[in-house]
């Protein structure tokens, strides 16, 4: 009854659901509407045990979930909430800290700032760049773009077509145009056909949803510094990587951004929610943000974070990448980082080597594009099947007008054995 | 080393943080800079134990925390995160389920969708509503305001003077301009002062900031439908106390609203973030965000959550909210309400028989907005010392151009003593 028998059975069906998250079929195998009809459509009247709550999470929700801790998640990009990670979300929620202004949570403000400090530092950003969270790379990217409408007066935001659908998102959003530039043949934004009549910013990705493509980010800076246009870099999944000094290559011109997100909830071990946005011009996107009504003024001088993007009460989030980066370290961020690399090499050499099976992009990092030499309707159905068998979960995406499979490495308790089960898999239900 | 050792570890301390959350003192005592200038500049080469990860945030950070959770947090609007919405937060980050689409998490996805129905059931709001969860009122607000400038082409959103500083700041992201409207002796907006020339929404509040005024919604929502003009009522605080029907007379008109917001980390103990945004126009949210890329495309014929508002990824936040309203049950979400609006209502009557102190605007619900009759400087230097003392937390807002104090009620842990100490601790630093 009491938090600290609820606590225990809580931790207990964490700890249990961690150490047997590989047994679940990874993508769930129910229907739409199947969970919801198991529930009551109507709320309890009364003050039900959390015992029940944890009942009906095994034995109703459990079968709706879709393990993205499972070592054998291979959608998208594959993340881990990590176990300090984990803890640290215990420890935020318990605190519970609306972050509104520096006094309301200081060590949350500060250790934010500290955090983002320290991040720069092991992926070898600038120095003194102003680092905040916020929830999704859709977010930062909005926060980040109106400071560059609001900085540049132009309306438009230029991207290749290989840039995160959040771009477009974010630009309707903001009341901005969107105008897409061709891609070269390994998925890259061409900088010969960039057009920046008019424009507010360009968005350059470092690691594009697709293939993880890397847009020539020095070139776009040189003509993003002639036009006086934004430059918002997003390396939401792959900026991770430049923890290792031998993926840096994929950061040059980064250092010339006015803004820059990566998502330490993609490939930084940190349970979602927990985007990280760098800017080298702070005060523009105060100049988007802030406004500060009588209730919340005070005589303290500090940076209020939530005057940089658009949610005024913020959790403390940094609380878990505080115990990630802690209880990893460099040297545990950097063995995680190439392991999934080198796994993610191991699969590309496998379809590299069998017959009637092609690679579709270069690798840069941590994610495969393949197929079957084969037709469109022939791949999808493979994909349907793998997923359908809860072996492993892969997602796709359309290169080229062809349908095209996707295997992303990312979760750190993906082993070689995961990987080749996930090749077995996809091998053994090509028709 | 492992998960249910450091688990265990983190449970103690959480255990023991909420046991004893009344003796700390409630605001933080801290300079700025001085949380920061304790911890090392430079990020670990090699792991750390989680068990250091504990003891700095005893020794080091716990000093810069401001108690939201102790029984004498009475500024802005006191919350809760109560012991079930925690411990779900562990079970949400442990399986670290990202709702980009209903696929990668169904039970996430049918889970909010039902904790909202619940919720609408209890707040006595009308059947059908679509219903889902942002962070914060702001970003609500922004996903509404949007919708409703999209729907509407109108460049204004008209709200009262003393509407959330949110609401301009939404407005100012999507391009829009503020029309702010004058309030009457009671601080609610005056319908007959309405202008909707050009407007895309009215923001309506049900318990603004300062006072917990309540607009008049039914006046405002016939001016709309006579204009054609989005109304979107912000009850972020004040909807909360619709589980009493007593309250629900400040919910006339609000049937007629084309969105609403309730944070249930405000008044619904539930820990951050958890803001509730219904419409009765979902097709007009979707309209403003839908965007579905050729890798997120499924076969599936289903709502995918992220397409009404700005964020892809989402966090499984129903679970914590789930985990709360069964743990409490409509009863005793209603006696910790009543609770809470009693225990202000006490603190109205000493402030009102205390010679030398006067009130300063209605109280609808949990608030009590009062003053010294002395000079503005002197209230605030009574608030500053209160504060400073760390025996309460009180917050300040303006009225009629007068410094005004504010004591709010909401934590769940709150009791007659605690009301009490804190206006022996106010009475005792007047001057």
């Amino acid at each position: 009854m009491g938090f600290r028998e609820d606590g225990q059975a809580a931790l207990d069906w964490a700890a249990r659901y961690l150490d047997g998250v590989g047994e679940h079929p990874v993508l769930a195998q129910v229907e739409p509407g199947e969970i919801r009809s198991r529930l009551p459509s109507e709320p309890p009247e009364r003050p039900e045990p959390f015992a029940d709550v944890l009942r009906d999470l095994d034995e109703v929700l459990l079968p709706g979930i879709t393990h993205w801790q499972s070592p054998r998640f291979f959608a998208y990009f594959a993340v881990s909430g990590s176990e300090p990670g984990i803890l640290a979300e215990l420890l935020a929620a318990t605190l519970n800290n609306v972050g509104i202004l520096w006094r309301t949570s200081p060590a949350s403000a500060e250790l934010e700032a500290l955090t983002l400090d320290w991040t720069a530092q092991l992926l070898g950003l600038p120095v003194g760049w102003h680092g905040h969270i916020e929830d999704t790379a859709s977010v930062s990217t909005v926060a980040a773009l109106a400071a560059a409408r609001d900085a540049t007066g132009g309306r438009f935001v230029v991207c290749s077509e290989e840039a995160h659908s959040s771009v477009e998102r974010a630009a309707r959003l903001l009341g901005l145009e969107t105008r897409k530039t061709p891609v070269d043949d390994e998925f890259r934004l061409r900088p010969d056909e960039l057009d920046l009549s008019n424009a507010a910013a360009v968005v350059a990705t470092v690691g594009t949803t697709s293939t993880t493509s890397v847009d020539p980010v020095a070139a776009i800076a040189d003509a993003c510094a002639a036009a006086g246009v934004w430059l918002h870099v997003d390396a939401a999944y792959a900026g991770a990587a430049w923890v290792c000094p031998e993926t840096r290559w994929s950061q040059e011109g980064v250092e010339r951004a006015d803004s820059l997100v990566v998502n330490a909830h993609k490939w930084l071990f940190t349970p979602m929610d927990c985007s990280l946005l760098w800017t080298s011009r702070p005060e523009a996107l105060r100049a988007a943000f802030s406004l500060v009504p009588e209730y919340l003024r005070t005589r303290d001088e500090v940076d209020n974070i939530s005057e940089y993007g658009p949610a005024l009460g913020r959790r403390f989030r940094s609380l878990k990448l505080w115990a990630v980066l802690r209880c990893y370290g460099r040297e545990g961020l950097q063995s995680r980082i190439r392991e999934a690399i080198r796994l993610a090499e191991l699969f590309e050499g496998w379809v590299r080597d069998e017959p009637g099976w092609e690679l579709c992009a270069r690798r840069p990092f941590s994610v495969v594009c393949f197929r079957r030499d084969a037709s469109d309707e022939e791949n999808e159905a493979i994909l349907e099947r793998v997923n359908a068998s809860g072996e492993a979960f892969v997602s796709h995406t359309r290169l080229r007008g062809r349908y095209v499979l996707r295997l992303a490495v990312g979760n750190e308790r993906t082993t070689e054995d995961d990987v080749r089960r996930a090749w077995v898999a996809i091998r053994g239900r090509a028709a």
